[in-house]
């Protein structure tokens, strides 16, 4: 990633994980970039920083691990069949924990939100998923308040969103939040991304 | 990709190709293969079967190679900077000529197009591409009739996208077109993509 001393989002990739929950994201924040007066910089990282299988095949060589991956004011979370292992790993589960410490935005794709969950992240919050996985959320954390209407919800320091493609609308949602409507509205129209 | 006996769609990746570009239309045709009668596999594949790095930065490893990836139904060529090398490369230009001639659809997103029109393969066509480049699609090619309203140009054998994410909505065109309305929303809904 690069250290410009810019807004720094990291997207946390894995085996398993869902492509455009990944690369929407992605594209979303790389696009800022070019309209931004913060020097946002997007990359990717995996556990170990080896290459990964996305859920539907796609392999991908991240451009860090997690230990190189540096300080993030954003973490992308996203969801896919991997979010299953992960969550279950509670080695994995108290990394979340320590990252959430030290990182001012944790934001989830789609069934990314059941690692959240089931890291304790979302205990009495405000949260959503992709709409087949609401019961698995509530499952593994009774407390959490489900909105089964969002694309996406932003409770501050955590924001969960919908499935697959919601992570675009989400996306594009911090961009104006950290920076302006007006400069989310030029990545919107330069990825010619439909109003949401 | 697998020899399933299925509907086959190739991906074309390329150093400097767009990231949503390839991954948008990439989720759309995976995810029709979980609703889909007609066996749709979709793989991505590079000039020699090597790693690409995207216009952002992103590398992946394609499933194959020109000379491997076998006999298409659907041809994706995406956009992104990279384009411009490509199109400036009459050995190329022969291979998507070639490449036509076999393929029953070749389907570009966003600036992709400016390969297709550089081929020739859009002569007299309506047609579409990114909005910042209509100019350079018809400095390519005075005879292409440019539509400067539509998401994407559906001309039979041809079909391009404008801008990125329009990629995604050319896509889940393509699965109604090639089996039914039904089943395009269906992959609509899982991916929770807004209607276009």
């Amino acid at each position: 990633m690069s250290g410009n001393g810019g807004l720094r989002i990291g997207i946390f990739v894995f085996d398993g994980a869902e492509e455009l929950d990944v690369v929407g994201p992605f594209e979303v924040f790389a696009e800022w970039g070019s309209h931004s007066q913060l020097r946002p910089s997007v990359s990717t990282f995996s556990w170990d920083g080896s290459g990964v299988r996305l859920a539907k095949g796609l392999r991908i060589l991240p451009a860090h691990g997690a230990d190189d991956v540096g300080p993030l004011h954003v973490l992308v979370y996203p969801g896919g069949l991997g979010t299953r292992q992960l969550l279950a790993q509670a080695g994995h589960l108290e990394w979340l924990r320590m990252i959430r410490k030290q990182t001012p935005i944790m934001a989830s794709v789609c069934t990314g939100a059941l690692s959240f969950a089931a890291a304790g992240l979302l205990a009495g919050r405000p949260a959503t998923t992709h709409h087949n996985h609401y019961d698995e959320l509530t499952d593994l954390d009774p407390s959490i308040l489900v909105d089964t209407e969002a694309r996406y919800v932003d409770d501050g320091d955590v924001v969960t969103s919908a499935g697959v493609s919601s992570g675009i609308e989400m996306a594009l949602h911090l961009v104006e939040r950290l920076e302006t409507t007006a400069v989310a509205r030029s990545v919107r129209f330069e990825i010619q991304h439909p109003a949401g």
